[in-house]
């Protein structure tokens, strides 16, 4: 499809301006700041709208939309056990939760999501089906990288020096490969905007050969890789317990960080860790709700800056968050540094909050080249923000009450890949309407649940964590 | 006006219930938990919608709203020198950004403004009664504290034992209290809703003669009494280097401290300061956002709430968040304290946090007994949440989900003094569109501003906060 953007307002190195944008295809054809382009195509009116590349939701996991609200502040640790004991969820809900996921992610100023994919025990080729069909009908970019493990979720916590036993994991790390292989085979297709990843859960509860199978499996099929990353502190105890080294040397030992490997989190790395990062090009992925909720600290993201690393912002999944909007997660993650370095000369402009969001999340992505900054020639994946809503005026800075203000139901239009998926706020190729009717069939507002997990977690977990009984 | 809600979903201590509420007149006359109430005046659907208490946002600036976006990542000492450098907004902005701030207010769940409203030099009369006429008018309930001081900007901030001069205050300490004086006497009615505070800016700008004068006219005139409180790191230095001794004994000592006090940000205080304010009963007013914003610390709530202090949660002025989403506050506000206290058994939860925006805000202004719970006989400042929204979707815990969660365009009604001004989620007395239209008369989006004052400001700044030059 051809279409013609005119008049939109722009960023500039240090202010703005207004243009005229020509989509043809998928592609940006031709931005032009001095004078009209002849449309072509359908004419969009850009008057008093603010234009940018989409960003990217670098790290997500659908399906958590389900529990939403109701896991009650906790350490991930036994969030994680809560998050898992109760029946999980159905492919169709794994499809409207994908749904969920994909319209907060749009309507926030994202064109694409990482969705690190919980699995449903059995059903795990049918789970990503699911997410794969929901991400397609909506026409949001999307990197699906299954959650895949080879340990049972016990193994995820720190001896502390006592004997645990632990069940086995209910299937072979060969299953698992293989399982993987399967989903490549049927569901990657990068020139089409769906994507899979190899997303190990983590060095707390992935063997060797796991890693080992992932790396040989995005080798082969030029995938990107994803993994969680020294997200607590149990978990830098249990990298020492596990390899008597970091988690990142580990990492690094093994191979596993390249330009196209994102890891969510990375708050708790020593700064020996940081060196290592940068040299081997990975890609942090900031998730400061998610961090704030479970109280695992404060991501070093100023420090990661200075070293040279790239940084993108994720929403984390949406039990740990527990939403979706990526403009919060944007100011948040932002602002969030300001009290972690007194001088404020280190501290993240609006500016370059943006091209976090945007260039620093498909760089994490390998796509840096296609996507990212609004330039000739790549990718029309777009945003064009309403700058008459209540939440954006007065007229003052776009790009500065965008990302420190409170903006709610800013999104005008969305492109993805030069096709139109939002129009004057609303999806147009899902019925919203229908997505909240088939959401209200499951649940119910007024019952509340005990978790057993927790009560048998919690004991062990004070003890090795050092808290009082 | 008499009406009744039928079926809405309220907390129980544990769980949810459906009630029938009544209310006649002002206040709330009847909740009926177990059989219907006959209906009197308008019925009110509650089904699938969520009742609470209106919330306070118990600290904000309105005017603020006119920049913000755009001031520049920046500490608090020169973050003012920016926004007190550029012409004043008029009356009629002064009313239009007090409308602002009351309908973001409102939207997402406050029915009560406390405003430390900045005064336009020489109109200072002029000033509130173009923000009374705002608040009038949507019908918000509001305390409005002209924020005065009788010292120029820059004795703000500390000496660090260098001699600096400083200019006078273009007016005196009587001609402040006389002007109060005047606001009291033609705006003060409490019975109608509209209060006068005392609210000298904070002991970094005021003198010891401005402080007496402000307990002597709120003694005589029963009001509540407000200030800033040792918002940054410079403050602290500041009450050491003026008093010789912390600012909270300072305000202790002169008496300022009772259980109608409230006090904002309150981050740089000692341990001997915590037991202080829990004996005086005054109230902390935590500003999440503005604090992450300039940098100014995490203010210790955790220990506040453990020593006894009641707390509330303010969006403080929208140049330093740079919204008035009171939900936005109260999420980050309870969660932040997260990476604070590795115990989560100290932590937030949802619930406590709706205690705390509700109760606790109307606590600081001494209205415990009429407003902030759902009681038979208090006043129906209530809020209708509609929990079909997608972002409160699933159907998990609404409260749960109300804090932890995004929630976009939740509100659908709310009454004030048992008057609905918000319904469908659109104020019901002003025209929005026509605020809007107003609000954009103003400004240019692609206009930049430099600073003057911030380059005056920056060698001493960093000089005496030992920064690098």
């Amino acid at each position: 499809m051809n279409f013609t953007i005119q008049q939109a307002i722009i960023p500039t190195l240090n202010g703005y301006t207004t243009v005229d944008v020509q989509i043809e295809g998928e592609q940006i054809k031709a931005i032009s700041t001095d004078s009209p382009l002849p449309p072509r195509g359908t004419v969009i009116d850009g008057r008093k709208k603010l234009l940018l590349p989409g960003f990217v939701n670098g790290h997500t996991h659908s399906s958590e939309m389900w529990q939403r609200g109701l896991i009650p502040p906790y350490p991930l640790e036994l969030w994680l056990g809560e998050l898992h004991e109760f029946t999980p969820p159905n492919p169709e809900q794994i499809y409207l939760s994908a749904l969920g996921t994909a319209v907060e992610t749009l309507l926030s100023g994202g064109t694409c999501v990482v969705d690190h994919l919980v699995l449903i025990p059995g059903k795990e080729v049918e789970t990503v089906a699911a997410a794969v069909k929901a991400y397609q009908e909506i026409g949001i970019r999307a990197y699906i990288g299954p959650l895949i493990q080879d340990q049972s979720m016990s193994e995820g916590i720190p001896s502390g020096g006592t004997h645990r036993e632990h069940e086995a994991y209910y299937c072979s790390t060969e299953e698992v490969l293989g399982m993987m292989q399967t989903v490549v085979d049927r569901f990657h297709q990068p020139e089409a905007g769906m994507n899979i990843m190899v997303a190990p859960t983590g060095i707390q509860l992935c063997s060797d050969g796991l890693f080992a199978g992932c790396m040989e499996l995005s080798d082969r099929n030029s995938l990107c890789r994803h993994a969680h990353l020294l997200e607590t502190k149990a978990q830098q105890l249990l990298a020492h317990e596990k390899y008597a080294m970091t988690a990142v040397q580990y990492l690094d030992k093994i191979g596993y960080l390249n330009p196209r490997t994102s890891l969510a989190h990375c708050i708790w790395l020593e700064d020996q860790d940081i060196a290592i990062l940068a040299k081997t090009g990975a890609t942090v992925v900031h998730n400061p709700l998610s961090n704030l909720r479970l109280g695992s600290g404060i991501a070093p993201i100023l420090k990661y800056r200075q070293a040279g690393i790239n940084v993108a912002f994720g929403c984390d999944g949406a039990a740990s968050n527990d939403g979706q909007d990526l403009l919060e997660a944007i100011k948040i993650g932002s602002m969030l540094h300001n009290i972690t370095d007194r001088d404020y000369q280190h501290w993240i402009t609006p500016r370059e909050s943006v091209e976090m969001a945007a260039l620093g999340g498909v760089t994490g992505l390998g796509m840096e080249d296609q996507l990212g900054t609004l330039t000739e020639g790549k990718m029309a994946d777009l945003v064009l923000y309403d700058l008459t809503n209540l939440s954006l005026l007065p007229k003052t800075d776009p790009i500065g009450l965008l990302v420190m203000g409170r903006p709610t139901q800013v999104v005008d239009r969305v492109w993805v890949r030069g096709e139109e998926i939002i129009a004057q706020g609303q999806p147009t190729r899902i019925d919203l309407k229908g997505l909240r009717e088939a959401l209200l069939q499951y649940g119910d507002w007024t019952t509340t649940r005990q978790s057993n997990n927790i009560a048998q977690l919690e004991q062990h977990y004070r003890q090795v964590m050092d808290l009082p009984k």
